[in-house]
């Protein structure tokens, strides 16, 4: 039984290797999770649990992956960035994008009953998460990106705070509280919280405020400041030439030294300037120093 | 904190819509299986647990989607096929892939326990898959394709069978007993097998020969034989047009009928003609009626 | 000045194969013909020497690449066909779409005079053509595609031919015109050009009601009548593994066949079958029989 | 006659859009040069009348298509970039490919006799050309571009000049001369035609080494030198969001200023720095001033 009359069927493979020299962004979703989290009884407006559950397994990647330069999460939803230089899997897309999903969800599946020890699982009702990736050409194109998934982050959390508020504490019905809400601005949401439920939006925690960030840990940079700070750009920007020069055994010794960097998650601004010059390797691609005592 | 000056980044997305009215194939592969397949000490040639755990998360992708109509499966590798006329997710390739991927993993994991009871996942090696989709103009194309990895079963298994009898049973090296395979034929290792171990290929597991096959179960056809046979053709082959104006709605119906169906394994030949012939329903997309009693 | 510090630019390059065993369809389309057809005062609503022109470029790039199976064009656009076998260029979509646009260009330009004598060109006023690849995978899809453009040219003559008469002979405005068949249907049309022009519809040229079919001309095989009558499928529905075997050298002979078949232009119904069975060569890919005596 | 049965076909035309904030570089290569340069008897190693003719029909496409930043020429190959900021045609790949393949074919012959007045152009053996698109996200990658095909320029003529010296004037056939220039470097070759024909490749015309770059002429910027000397960047890079939000009309605006300024073929460097710090406005994608008294 020989295999050759159908091996011609290998030829409908279509490449897809993604442009060199470019940022990769892979995005993750949750595949119906506003059902799932009524049938797990997600806390609304944010449950914990939930977050720390896609926290603790967006960190499992990032150790799977050295590639991986930041993440970046929020509610139900999980943003990898790989750097302009990453040559993993030969950029072919579907597969850094499918390696990303299938490694997550096993470890959101295999940490679940830890997050929700009193609430297990039950089949067929798992949780599964979609994907795709993203290609931006250049790091302020990054920024933008990372900048936006956070504001959207603030939006989303501000009138979710509300509108929970108004439901949960103010018994309204959910169709008022909507109404209500419709066409209002931040100052308006602000003094709802504040005036009606004498909540301080600003002390609500950072998590939910700012979503979480997730990267390996090297020693700081001073802040610069004045008209000489700079951010980083990508090492692609500057020195492509060079860095397309990089052997395959160098890209393996920059991803054992990566392993070796603390992957941690932080609830901060990423639309400044700061966040990115006090890491500079994050945008350079360049490992930094691990820090003292580490 | 407006949104507006980020959002340009979403232009960034390109489309990945699938070529209409063709066999979509989604196969996945186990990352990295060699050294899982050790570290949780699977048995060679075959793990029969490893395999009815890939097989129990199959058919939970298939519940899932009930638009699939065909999946095979062997070793760690997976094809899930979706029928032409399908416009799940508007054929969009990077989420037909990731929501099998995700799903399949899902399963995969939560499923381990109850096939290796003793032999617990340990955090970071956990399975995952990676995944891409083929696309296939025709019903002879598809066929081939499903022929391919059939023929791949069988070629790779009679090797790894006669080589761990080799090295299990005869005590050969696995050096030695490599070298002895190299340039024999499939009568050379029946004769290997037959006379050095008493073992009848033929009387070998039909899950480890021919793989496994997932569908869903209808009433079986009477096999027709004779010059008029003829192996049913894609829906979209013979009445695309129709089939292109068919509405959401019966798309939604179509899928509720397919759910109420019982999805099968079965470990049998689909090179020839005969398993197609029986199932109609397959390769023309359309439910067959269920089976009586059921 | 060596040059490998600047050879990493050409993995930028990005494959762009056309799947394989699939109808490639490239359509052409006259760029700002509204105004070069002002400038150069063709007739309306149809300008013949603008169409015999349109043929004859268009029977030059069917002569300059035997591959193509035919053609179809009408006002400033034509359609060429590539059969599924073909493996010009190694199915390379853009190669494919620019040779066919730059041929198309190069005897346009070149022929221009001999259709328009006393109308020369003037740069920078020149004609030229933008082409895009459109993938069909069964033959249906493509004698659907075929029959949607000859529609189309059926549906705006009938169109164009009122409105002009109404203007031209009826000294109507163009607004008034376009107003008075704003929601008029084929039959009110043709009522408007019989009872007040005197003209019927029927007697126009077959060229501006049917466009101009392109394709190399062998015996024509008998219509068949009743239930047997088949439209041939495309090779690569029945036999596509053979087909795939064809080796370069058998590719180049077919082409020397093709190159002997002399190329026509008619103009006639391409909808119904009988145009397909009696030319079986198109759609089969295989060259039919030389006509006596040519 | 209605054709809304065959509209279906639409679906299978797959959008084409180049990524957002790149650089696009359009290639033309001519097709079968090789056998078309001795049809109509190109001289060797360079015929001045074939390279005035691809430079004639260049600056006609730079004309006709204000988008263009720059482009390069060099044998039967002509290089045409977009800049980042470039939305024509919706940035769709295959339509801006054939616009400029077909434009530029079509001024190709029209100028023909102008460059070969005794010889004229024979059906069916007409010029054309071939084209691709390859995008590059950095100006660093684009610069390096440029510079890979002005090496590459460099690198042949040295060859061909001295091969066609060695066979044309020192009486060799071709194959002793490929024998003895098999594995000679520059330095090897510039003796050959010193020693040998008392030729200083130096003194060759700079068309021939340099080949042909074509731009805007704006108002030349003083060298700059020093550390603080900086080549612009693209505007992409710095500000991008910002070009992002030019309204249609601005840039019809910015198509209208670009048309008063004059297209130049000049014939120098532009490997190093120099060449682009005095032209800012092509990195920039911003016009610059219009030379006084133009």
């Amino acid at each position: 039984m020989a295999n050759s009359r159908y091996e011609y069927v290998k030829a409908f493979e279509q490449p897809d290797i993604i442009l060199p020299n470019t940022w990769i962004v892979v995005r993750i979703d949750g595949r119906g999770f506003h059902k799932l989290s009524a049938r797990y009884e997600f806390k609304k407006p944010n449950d914990l649990r939930a977050l720390d559950l896609m926290n603790a397994a967006a960190v499992e990647v990032l150790k799977d992956l050295p590639d991986l330069v930041i993440a970046y999460g929020v509610s139900d939803e999980y943003s990898f960035v790989f750097h302009p230089s990453c040559d993993l899997f030969e950029r072919r897309g579907a597969k850094l994008v499918t390696t990303i999903v299938s490694t997550f969800t096993a470890h959101y599946i295999f940490l679940w009953g830890k997050f929700f020890p009193d609430m297990p699982l039950q089949s067929p009702y798992l949780p599964s998460f979609d994907g795709r990736a993203v290609v931006y050409p250049t790091t302020k194109n990054l920024r933008d990106y990372m900048s936006w998934r956070q504001v959207d982050c603030h939006i989303n959390n501000l009138y979710n705070t509300t509108f929970w508020y108004m439901v949960q504490e103010g018994k309204m019905s959910n169709t008022d509280a909507e109404q209500e809400l419709k066409g209002t601005v931040s100052s308006d949401k602000n003094e709802i919280l504040f005036k009606r439920f004498g909540i301080n939006y600003n002390n609500e925690k950072e998590i939910y405020k700012k979503g979480s960030v997730v990267f390996r840990q090297y020693q700081l940079e001073e802040t610069k400041t004045g008209p000489e700070s700079k951010v980083p750009q990508a090492q692609g920007e500057e020195e492509s030439t060079a860095q397309e020069k990089i052997s395959k055994t160098q890209q393996e010794k920059i991803r054992k030294q990566r392993r070796k960097a603390q992957v941690v998650v932080e609830h901060v601004d990423i639309i400044k300037d700061e966040f990115w010059e006090r890491r500079p390797w994050i945008l350079s691609g360049k490992p930094g120093k691990l820090p003292k005592g580490a």
